[in-house]
């Protein structure tokens, strides 16, 4: 099959616990293209400017991610600044920088309008439409969103659950877009809007799959040291899809090892700044944690 | 092997989203041997006034919860006041009334002495040695606290377990006992005060077991309702070493189904207020809700 992931390439600047970096290299595009580049050969739109390094480039090519669909503009990449407490699971937006990416009308190139799955990581619910009119007709197309579009097009965004087949969502969000405070009734009332499967990432206590007729949880890993948390529900996504684009099916069973194998590229995510982690990544190491998600749980 | 459990059997007053419920039975000694007696038969030290239900002492007892420990002063009851929000992992405490709880030196019958695993819920820990003293060499002692002891009587707390082998918290608890916020890394440290096992209760998001050298991750029972989530805890340590106590044996193996079994009690007990949910929950339903456990994890 193939996927394409519709999103940011982008500059972060971040503080945790750990420390502060300035300017690394971030965005939803890539964290979640490199995540499932371990399992597909990922499709990239997105746009940068002439101010992204080369390095960066050169490393999503080297794992063979397709940046056909990657236009670079003239101007200064999207930039976004982000503070984390002690607890890594609320942060703060410092500031935020569109640049090249505030009239980002995403044209996809023609090779990859037979996508098999599409992603679209976290755009204005108004351009979902021109979006997916350039595609033909996509197995499943997956979202993500952020606070922002539901505080600011609530409805907007309720329209488009009802023709996306996953959506994925934070606890935070799930909370704010359902309007149930308990996890479990937000899952299900995000499920009534129209996706047959709702992926809600908790964080450090892990994620909780919604299906028409199941139910699937999967624990984070038990990381003592978060460094980063940055890009790690992105990640989450580019795992989960990048397996299902692989297993070239939505079985119940595929999608709960896919869900697992999300849970195993976040937390690899985390462990350095930014895509650190990343350029030593392997595919053993990915199998390695995956024997440990199941002894985790094993009883 | 036999279990005693040294704690409060008391009337609750709760409001939660669901509702508010004057005087009803409810308290740590009270839950944990419940969902204990579906495993074992519990004995349980406590004091009750005379004002406290005879059909409540009919109901542990038709389920076999030995109450020779029991005592009745004159007096009233010990009674808690608290409110849940909208979040029920977040409660208030009203008022406390502690009543004939007051001075309670818990005086273990002779016939407790030989006790194989005992657990002390919420006791003073300053009373702990007073209370380990009466028994004989049990093979595990557990203990339970609140954050009531860890502000005012830490290093006592910190003391007590360096002598007790399986230790019961909450995430707030563990974070505040521990000074680290990230949790894996709080259980870690709880650890390292001198407990085999380490039990983190997480509410909504499941446990974590810690052990020498495991862990073992539990997710909760995925409830759209949470009617009164008092006593959820207890029932998760009654579950667990009811468990424990009838399997005789703490193997790494048995300690996981232990903690499956402490979900499957806890999530019972915050299906109805109080202890509401006991007075028709069979072994039956108890086993389908473990595999179901088993279910919600497979991959």
């Amino acid at each position: 099959m193939s996927l394409v992931i519709v999103g940011s390439v982008a500059f972060d600047t971040v503080e945790t616990s750990f420390g502060r970096r300035e300017k690394i290299v971030g965005g939803s595009g890539t964290y979640c293209s490199l995540a499932a580049s371990y399992f597909t050969r990922p499709k990239v739109v997105g746009v940068i400017g002439r101010d992204f390094p080369k390095k960066t480039l050169a490393l999503l090519r080297s794992r063979r991610v397709d940046l056909l669909g990657l236009r670079i503009r003239p101007g200064k990449t999207f930039h976004w600044e982000g503070r984390y407490g002690e607890d890594p699971n609320v942060r703060t937006t410092v500031r935020t920088e569109l640049n090249v990416f505030r009239d980002f009308r995403p044209e996809i190139p023609a090779a990859y309008a037979k996508a098999d799955i599409v992603y679209l990581a976290n755009i204005d619910p108004d351009v979902h439409g021109f979006i997916l009119r350039q595609f033909g007709t996509p197995k499943a197309v997956a979202m993500d969103t952020i606070r922002y579009w539901i505080e600011t097009k609530r409805d907007a965004l309720v329209r488009e659950l009802g023709r996306v087949d996953i959506f994925f969502a934070n606890d935070e969000e799930a909370r704010l877009l359902s309007g149930d405070s308990n996890l479990i009734a937000a899952g299900k009332t995000l499920l009534g809007f129209g996706p047959a499967l709702v992926v809600l990432k908790k964080g450090e206590h892990g994620a909780i799959i919604f299906g028409r007729e199941f139910i699937f949880g999967v624990l984070a890993h038990p990381h003592a040291r978060v460094v980063d948390p940055t890009g790690a529900g992105d990640a989450f996504a580019g795992g989960f899809l990048g397996y299902l684009d692989k297993a070239g099916s939505f079985a119940r069973r595929e999608v709960r090892r896919a869900a697992v194998y999300g849970s195993v590229l976040a937390s690899y995510a985390i462990e350095d700044f930014g895509i650190g982690r990343f350029l030593t990544l392997d595919r053993a190491a990915i199998e390695c944690r995956f024997r440990e998600f199941r002894k985790l749980v094993s009883f």
